[in-house]
This record gives structure tokens, sequence and C-alpha cells, in this order.
């Protein structure tokens, strides 16, 4: 492999980048929920946004100064997700925005914002703005990573380093789940940095690319939300040629994969109420689309997600979700192992001891393989089982 | 209303039907798990089927009997699915319906095959022929009702008795879910008989506008099965005139459907480890398909499924599935209600007392009321919470 991971790393190890976080008290238990990361002057920015038709104000003021400008700064609250709040949600956004560019002493469109947490409340502007005041950036920051969580048991940060063209550069992220998670993400941000030389064309580029193979085959339970965002900036402060096209576009792509896909499994295994991570990996797909549909349906199924919960290799439940999920299935062709375990091999039943399989299925990452037998292409979805844990946490998330 | 609940009725209620069943051993617990149920000579059949993928061998023959034959006898297994275990599962389906038929004295073409349980098993087929020929066929049944059920905790049946032209007939039906419940059905076994004198043609209309109205609108838990079955039989046996249009097939309709939305909403209310029903009720779509999308994306949202089960007014859970539900959603004017407590008008949240609508949450049905204002189509969808004990009974379901 190219890449080295960078321990204890964070959005602050590329060079030209400062973050900071503050305790605005939005959250009903202690803990920092605002938090700001900046990038240096030459930093070109990259979205990715919710496919939701109901999109909270910050995400929508976030596309529109992405479009604009070249937005540096990045202001982010947990605890409330500004979103449907009528108008008040729109001014909300853009008192952020400003309120930030103010106190950075940047225009008011290179400021990007994210909410996240429930639904329906208004923010409390006042906590806001003596919060945005209060933060104090620094050059070594862990705070960001964490300021962001709702449900999420453990803040998610990965850090590599890469050669492109003999010069070494830093890609890190961090992101939060981790209910409402689903293809085309989810309450779900997810933050990327790095000081590689890149335009922003190339930048929006890669990241679509990543999001596609990682944020947006992570499924924690089949609801996707108002205001996930994955932003991606580069400061441009690394010594290496521009990277557009070729050779060099190709390495950063491939390490950019790779940090979001080490996210993404991240949010799965955290879950709410998870216990385990699962990996559906589906192959023989005739199209990608279809690959990436039928890997994302197994995943998404509550049955296969409590089967796996309980060690239970009830295969039967992932054939009927392929059934069930819209692309063309030949159940003469259809192949499936789990752990490793042949279940079933081309639509007939292989004889398999329950009791070894279970006992295989009884750890921290379980395979759902799956080969279609319908063409080349492939895909892998991630997600969690399906706990009693998740069901208390959810049945009690606002009162 | 038209209609009169016949207490007690049963599939054999109508004239022209007998039925039986039978403790083939399939089941690990005691309990019959074999049943038939026979019409007479003049019967009618109409039937529909699911629309996953993978379809198990039962379905198949049974469409393939419609198509040819009128039958007139059903012949049921409960605790194996006869799906997914290769050319072996064909030669079962036969196998049932030659060994009912020689039991029975009638064509094979005449029997219907319905199988429900797990999938990738195949059947001990020395005990359904044993069962076969042990079966008593009575003129006052009410086990076939329970030889059908899975995880079903109790029987669902529902018999009335409409007056049609001045003659009364009687309409009955049983239904087991009750997981892998969803839109286009899932294991999902019900059965209609009526004495009506009917048509093919128009008993098969009947039941196709019922089952979109009903079964088709419950969901439990997103997972399609592959041997979803209702199935209609018509003796024929009454004085009336043939139904075939007009104001008698008009009256029928409204009886057969209040027939199946009763029992739609005794499978969601009896849904694994279900503590309540939830009634997604859609006004104002753009058109019927758009309603019921609205409705069914709601109602399985796991994440508001969870929160009904703890009393959470969580509406923002509501409002993020109908954006990620494919159809076209406008914030503005969008207002939702639970329990007949407004939380949102046309965009803007209402203030309320959370403890108010947790306590009117706290019934064994919650109806979530959604005004999309966006035309004049609308739709009813059922479920049920989503709970801990959900988790239970999945996570152990093989092993």
């Amino acid at each position: 492999m190219f890449f080295k991971e960078i321990e204890g790393g964070s959005l602050t190890s590329p060079k030209g980048f400062v973050a900071g976080s503050v305790s605005a008290g939005l959250r009903d238990q202690p803990g920092t929920d605002l938090a700001i990361l900046l990038g240096g002057e030459k930093t070109k920015a990259a979205g990715v946004f919710t496919k939701n038709q109901i999109v909270a104000p910050p995400v929508t003021l976030s596309q529109r100064h992405l479009a604009l400008d070249d937005p540096r700064a990045i202001i982010v609250n947990s605890a409330i997700a500004n979103a449907v709040v009528g108008q008040q949600g729109v001014e909300d956004a853009e008192t952020m925005a400003s309120s930030t560019a103010a106190q950075l002493g940047i225009e008011v469109s290179q400021v990007l914002v994210c909410s996240t947490g429930v639904i329906g409340v208004p923010l409390p502007m006042d906590l806001i703005s003596n919060g945005i005041k209060a933060i104090e950036l620094k050059q070594r920051d862990h705070e960001f990573a964490s300021a962001i969580l709702t449900t999420d048991t453990r803040t998610k940060e990965f850090t590599i380093s890469v050669d492109i063209a003999g010069t070494e550069i830093i890609i890190a992220g961090t992101a939060k789940g981790s209910g409402m998670i689903h293809p085309d993400m989810a309450t779900m941000l997810a933050f990327l940095t790095t000081d590689a030389n890149i335009s922003k064309e190339c930048l929006d580029r890669v990241l679509r690319q990543s999001v596609d193979n990682s944020f947006n085959m992570v499924t924690i339970d089949g609801d996707g939300s108002t205001n996930d965002s994955v932003i991606f900036l580069a400061s441009n402060e690394s010594s290496i040629q521009e990277i557009n096209g070729g050779e060099e576009e190709k390495i950063f792509q491939e390490a950019v994969d790779y940090v979001c896909a080490h996210l993404a499994k991240e949010i799965a295994l955290d879950g709410e109420g998870a216990t385990k991570l699962i990996e559906v990996i589906v192959e023989g797909g005739a199209t990608l689309d279809e690959a990436r549909v039928a890997a994302r349906t197994v995943a998404s199924s509550t049955l296969m997600k409590a089967a796996v919960y309980g060690n239970d290799p009830n295969w039967g439940r992932a054939v009927a979700a392929l059934g069930r999920s819209g692309i063309k299935i030949n159940e003469q062709t259809l192949s499936l192992s789990i752990n490793g375990i042949e279940m079933l091999k081309e639509g007939t039943p292989v004889k398999f001891s329950k009791e070894f399989a279970a006992q295989s299925m009884d750890t921290e990452k379980v395979e759902i393989y799956i080969q279609l037998n319908s063409g080349n292409y492939s895909a892998i979805s991630w997600t969690s089982d399906l706990t009693e844990e998740y069901v208390h946490i959810n049945s009690a998330y606002t009162t």
C-alpha cells in the first residue's frame, strides 16, 4: 500500500488547518457542541449533500456558498438539526455563517454551515452566537471530532500519509453517525482535510467518487436524513504540483477512498446499539448499480440484522431481501456464504453445521458474501446488527 | 353500513366450504401445521401473489393452476416455506398438490398450494403425505386459522354478512403474519371465502383492488417474502344473480375491502413483538401512488416505529422519512398531527405539550396524520411499533 496511518492524527494534521470547539450549552448533557475548522487562504472546498427532499437550511446555504466562492471555514453544531423549523431556520443558518465570518475576518460566502441533531426544534441563537465568539482555534485539535457527535459512543478520526510524486501529503477525516444512516448518507456528517495542491474541480470529482463507494454504502436504519454533508477542504499548502488527472489523481483517489471507507465502517460499527459490523459483499452483478443496490438491500434488512445479532445463520433472509431489491435475481445462479461458510450454492442449499456457523458469527465483524453470477460488477455495503439497545435508544430520543 | 360482523365465523361460514387440519409434525412445538380448505363444485378462485423475484415453488404452482383451471381446494403448511431449496422444492409442491387431489378425489389442477416458514429447508414429505391423509374436513372449522400461523401470537379471523340485491351473502377471511411483512405482501398468507355467485374475472378484479388497499399497505419490517399469497374462493352457492359489474359489484367490493382492511390491521397489531398498531394516514397526495408511497415510507421507518413504542412524539422522523420516499414533497405545505395533536403546520412547527402528546400515545393505536397539500389523493398504511421484543424474536429464529 502507498498509505501510512498517522496514529493520533486529526483534521489539523495536514498543513494549513486550525480547529477548535466549545460547549455552547445546546446539549442536555455536558460536552462540546459547537466547532470551527479553518483552512488557509489557498483552501479549495468540495461538498456532497443529502438527497432527502426535505433539506435543512444549513445544507442549502453550504451548497450556495460552494457554488459562489472558495469556502475555507466550517461551523458545525450538534444536538439540534435546524431542520423543518420554517423560515427561522434559514435566518439562523445565515446568522451562523455571518457570525463565524465576522469572528474569523473572512467573507460570509467562505463559511460552510452544518447542523445535526433533533428535527423541528429552533436553534437557541444566543447560545450559538456566544459560542462562536468563545471558540479558540488550535493547530493541534481533537475536540472538533467530539463536538460533532450526537448518539455516537466514540469519536471517529482517521489520518494517513501518502506519497504522491515524491511528496508526502496528508489526508485526514472525521465523521459522526449514528442513527438515520442510510444510502444517500443520512444524519451523517463527515469532514476531510488535506494539504494536497488540488483544483476545486478535481477535489469535487474525487470526493464524489469516494462518497459513492463509502458513505453511500453504509446503512443503519433506512432513514436518510435532512442534514447529511460530507465536506472536503484542501489547503493547497504541500509542495507537490497541482493534482489534476493522471497517475497523481489516481493515487489521491485511492487514498481518499481508503479514508472514507475506514470512516464508513467506523460509522456502521458505532451504529446505535450495535455490537457488530456487518459487511455485505456482492459480486457478479450485471451492472455497478445493481451490485450496489443488492448489497445495500441486504444490509438494510432488519430481519438479517437481527439474525446476525443473535448469531443466527438464517441466510434465507438475505435471499428474500435480494428478491425484493428490485434488481433481476436468478435463483439458479445465486450463491451465498457467511464468514466463509458456504450456505447456498447456485440456488441449492449446502449442508453446514449451524452450531459452527453460529460460533463463527460470534465476532465483531460478520461478512455476508453473495455471488449473483450475472456479470462482473461488485460492491460492498456496511451496516450494524439490530439490537434491543437500538430500540431502547430510539424509543426515547426527544422525551 | 351494509355489513354485519358474524361473531365466531370462519372460512367455512359461507355456504359450500369445509376445512380441517392436522399436526403433521413440522413444528418443533406442538400445534397443527397442515390444513385443507375445500369449496364445492361450482367454486371459482382468484389469487394475488408476492412480487419478490425469489418466488417459492408453491406460489408458481398455484399461479399455474389458477390460469389452467377453477381450483377449489387449498393445501397449506406452516413452519417451512419450501423456498430456495432448488429443484426439490418444485417436486415437493407438485407432490403436495397431487396427494391432496388424490385424497379429495379432484383434479391436481384444482388444488392450490401455500407454504410459510423458514427459507432454505426442504419439506419432510413423508410427514406431509401422512398429514394430508389424516386431515378430517368439517363444516364448522376454526382450526385452519391456527394451522397457518408461524410467529403470530393469535389467529386472525373475520366474517361478515352483506345484503346484495335482497340476498344475504357471507364473506369470511383469515390471515397470518407476522414478520417479513411489507408492501407487496411478505410472509403473509390470507384466505377469503364467500358464497356469492360471481365469475372468475370479477372475483379476480375485486380481490386485486382490495389487496392494494389493505395487505399491500401493511409493513412490519420492510422485508417482503418469497411466499406471500392471498387466495379468494367463491362457492357460487348463494341464490343471488351473478355479480359482475354495477351496484352489486360495488357493494361486494366494499365488503371485501372491509374484510381485507380488518385482517391487514390485525396483522400489523400482531407484528412480531408489537405493542401498538400505527396507522399512517396521508392526505393531499398528487396521485394515488404518491399518497401510498408516502404512507408506506413513514410506516416503514424503524426510527418512527421505535419512537412510537416509546411514546415519543418525535415527528421529525416522519418528515425525514417523507423526504427520502422518492415522491415530491413541499416542506412549506406539509402539516402533521399525531393522535389529533397538531405538531407541524405548513412547514412550521407548532408548540405542543410533549407530556400530553406522550400520554396520548400510550394507547394500542397511534394515528399519524400527514397532509401533503399537493393534490386530492389519500392512502392509509398500517404497521406496528418496533420493540426490544421484535429484536429478541428475530435474533434467534432458526437457531
